[in-house]
């Protein structure tokens, strides 16, 4: 219950800080006796990991995955996948200047009120970094959904005010080959240049990422609490920075009628159009599912900025470090990984609707 | 685990379909030794019901909750509160004519794939009729809420394309003093107004909600996946009708570059600006918390769609029954009861962070 | 989490006190679009209640359970099933001789040590009529299980020192033959002869009540905390006057070696013994399922008893009321409606275990 | 749900296998900024490790525990305590003759059964050797349950037919002056007597322990369903070998009557006598918590026996590895540990009865 855990039946329980020795997870509730591709994992890890691209941090991490346990002759048993990942590129000293100090925006006073004690090192359990074990079960799920033929297209959709306006399914290949992945390449040329921009000033910028799911069977989703764009939602708001979460038609919605709205059936089951973004009634409807979501700037930048200390003092800190001036490209693989877990999860819960 | 539960230490479990002999609930977890003020709750669910304005429905629903446990001597006994709400209006002859079709952007479809079996009268499950549940439980956890110094100030602050664009808490009696449930007067005239030229079309409008919380003291929400906003984004998402949400700045935060979007943190632990809505690393910082719902247009219109029945026979269903053109007005409640449900449990599950 | 429901994915929360309105309870998680036999389930109710013979309890409670939701034209729709059995005999008048007294072993003390405040009326939550709303769930399960050839026979082996020693599968004709749902006729005597002495003493007595499970699927049962048999002691230690569970050779497995207690298999997969109980590492293996539950003389005796006031005033309370001098023949069915819980819950998870 | 998880608000998940590179788990809900003796969980770990006496089995496991977050500067720190404990001395091998063959009382066959594929060695999963991680998280607990008066006492009361009979609390340094770890010189004789003589058989032998807990607060303990010695029980029951649970009184209330069992209340609130074992009503009472498991003779003998293999062939399997002849004494640490996990989850989860 204290939040570390996600997921009913197929359930990632978390553990670790930023710069301890290690980050890592236990994976509860994996369907047994299915074979898994180990090194699909590590590169959907390498997707998030910084120093990918001049766009992201320079910092290496290796995030080299370790599992530990629930694998056995390259399957799975059925018993907890216990995993972790070595914090190996730890610069502890880096952060003393931040040891006193509540940076603007960051978790860093919200910890210290709530716990009375935390581990400032980078941020310590409220830095991003938390997140590669999350990919790391996200890419579990994934290989097990897409061998029921469900299958993610996610993307950068927005960065600033440069917007790809689309609910496109686009390959794989035409995301990454963008390092912002944004599959449009005009487009992803101006983001590009937007970020360089914004890094040149030590600012950041924010976003959003678009998420289109399709193959998902008629059903998964549970009334009337644990719909399923509610569980989604949930689970993309819990990752860092986002703002906004939006499913469908979403916000847009404000602008039409009722009538423009309503999705009419075809007689095949399917529907004309898909403002209801593929559930209805927190229910999948087989429809393509797409859901947006919003990554405000992140908080850590490269200028001075006020602020004050444990004891209330006003200080000014120092930009200093290395982060990222727009966190988009590597928040897609979180995305993805975390709509994985949720469509995996409900997939399970969704075979207990029956004797 | 099927869906119908909210809550971890504060809980609520809801049951009934729309036409039933009942909806009710059971509340557990409710602390102990509590006085209760029974007619304020009656009221709150007065305000969700039908019927209450020309702008809503013209059904008749008394709404009339009996409690039936957990309450002795008008003061909470920690057991858990059983509730109901007998189903007084019920036509169900009304919805003979979709008890073989498929309403469009209804949940009848996937309802009917899902379980094999359903009640399709009025809706059944899928009714925004269950909503009144989480009102009683969330009119509970005000008042438990209130006797902490925890307030809330929820408006309708967008229906169509006139907004409110405000994030002041403004204080009941102004909120309750319009139809619509928006405090400014003439924004709530254009309201009215672009509803009632909706309703004549016999088609139906969005709009957004606005929550505003004070009073929230500094840490509660729990990292990393049970970050508050990431739970109250659930908790709305999953309210009928809900397309998106947005916590603070939200979307809006695209268009500020970090610089201008961290809050800077004043010698007493405010900050200057809000735009991380009261919520930073996902635990409350004691700052209002704001938040923004989005509602799609209503389903239900009054003019005739193509559809399909059960077989996918292609056929016209025709618009009628009784419906809301614009539900903001009553989401109002709703939002609220869902976000003090959310408070009050993240209140008590704050406890258990410190022997 | 304050302990009012149970069950993951079939799961009863319950509500009521012993005189309240009603007690009742919401069940979620029925699977979809099975046919419920609601005679059977009313009948499991009525070999609950008071009254039924000359060696149980002279009250009448009609106990008569009404369905509010989630069964429609006779079969479940997937929603959760709310149900209430009015509280129609109750006489709080009874109860104010004891409205300052904690009675001896039973939960005054503690409940009002926890709370604060308390029903004191018949023992409030803590009555054994709580138990009435479990019957009625455990009544569902077990349709539920039959249909896939799971059957149950409980019975009352043991009262006092009055003993059957065996774990047979008797049929429900057998055990409701006797009044005191001992299927074993001259044993039987023996028990009521005890039980009517113990009676005219004003005094009561304990017992033990066997559970046998047959058809169970091998499988069901989660490593490592959730093992089938730890589930149903819980279960069965969660049940009013229960102080001891044992499953298969339970405590007689002291004064066995493991040469002659281990199990051995024969070439079908069944075991030549079955001191397992059915269960090994904690998932059924097909054999039948044996379980033991000790409960221990009531509380509520016809004599007068030393205790203290709420002021810790020794004072002495005297015996009145109605009440069982051995709830035995009234337990059989709570077992069974515990048991079947469990196993139904179990069943539905299994199905988690594969893609 | 996956069963892999124990505890609500003090949770622990546990990964691993006997023969995997490592076992290990979370532990989320650690109340935050407590200081902790880090050596002293290590040396709950060596009591329970193999290898101690002539009486347990004479493999060396370091059983070194390596904690990865949580703690930081010596205090806990809120967030989830992640650990390994490596397997060091494995020995694959060993267990080649097992691979196709159902071991007589193991979990061979349902693991087989239940998940299609297993990791054999050592009993993989099923290994007791996953209370090593119970271990960790309890001794956790027990300190801080320690710092608010909590005290236990946990031995062992009988092997074979040798029994302690006493429920006293004896202090600690008494139990571990004994290898059999039973704090009555004379008895702890004959225990290990017996012991030898069962090994010189290649045979095994089971026994009980005994858990006294002090200082526990009244009011512990959920109605209905998570009633503290119903929660007990699981707990216990989850313990590989355990056949039974009692609490207080326990089977031997069978030979009482009402009014020698009830427990008379003294004007200070205690009781005359203890048969309640310290719980009533589910409810703590703020006497001596007492209960005794059973554990049966282990499964894992010297001798040959008849068994089958993966086709359903009927074959001898030799009796053969390192294995203790009696768990009892290594079963201790275990019990207490997982009694401290009750009693610190419901401590917390207590917290939340009152706003």
């Amino acid at each position: 219950m204290a939040g570390s855990s996600y997921g009913t039946l197929f359930r990632l329980s978390t553990f670790g800080e930023s710069h301890g020795d290690a980050i890592g997870g236990v994976i509860d509730g994996v369907p047994a006796n299915v074979s898994l591709d180990l090194v699909a994992i590590q590169m959907e890890l390498n997707r998030r990991k910084p120093g990918q691209s001049q766009l992201t941090s320079p910092r290496v991490e290796t995030d080299q995955v370790q599992f530990l346990s629930g694998i056995f002759e390259g399957k799975t048993t059925g018993t907890p996948i216990g995993f972790i990942i070595p914090n190996t590129n730890v610069k502890s000293s880096d952060y003393d200047h931040i040891k006193e100090v509540f940076r603007p925006s960051h978790a860093d006073f919200t910890y210290q009120q709530k716990y009375g004690h935390r581990d400032y090192r980078g941020g310590g359990r409220s830095s991003a970094r938390e997140t590669a074990s999350r990919v790391v079960a996200g890419a579990i799920a994934k290989q097990l959904l897409q061998s029921i033929g469900i299958e993610f297209s996610t993307y950068v959709s927005q960065v600033g005010a440069i917007a790809l306006n689309s609910k496109e399914f686009y390959p794989l290949s035409e995301i990454e080959a963008s390092p912002v992945r944004c599959p449009d390449v005009q487009i992803a040329q101006q983001m590009i240049a937007r970020i360089e921009e914004i890094k040149n000033l030590g600012d950041s910028i924010g976003g959003t990422v678009q998420c289109v799911i399709t193959g998902v069977p008629v059903g998964l989703g549970e009334p009337v609490f644990d719909k399923l764009h509610a569980e989604l939602g949930k689970a993309m708001l819990s990752i860092n920075a986002v703002k906004g979460f939006e499913i469908g038609s979403g916000f847009s919605s404000l602008g039409m009628t009722g009538s423009e709205h309503n999705d009419i059936f075809l007689s095949n089951g399917q529907t004309k159009t898909n403002h209801s973004g593929g559930i209805q009634g927190g229910i999948s409807n087989g429809m393509p599912i797409d859901f947006r979501v919003a990554f405000k700037p992140v908080a850590t930048i490269m200028q001075d900025q006020d602020t004050i200390d444990k004891s209330g003092n006003e200080i000014t800190i120092e930009g200093k470090g290395r982060h990222d001036a727009c966190v988009l490209p590597r928040a897609v693989p979180i995305v993805e990984a975390m709509a994985a877990i949720v469509l995996l999860d409900f997939y399970l819960r969704n075979k207990a609707n029956h004797l």
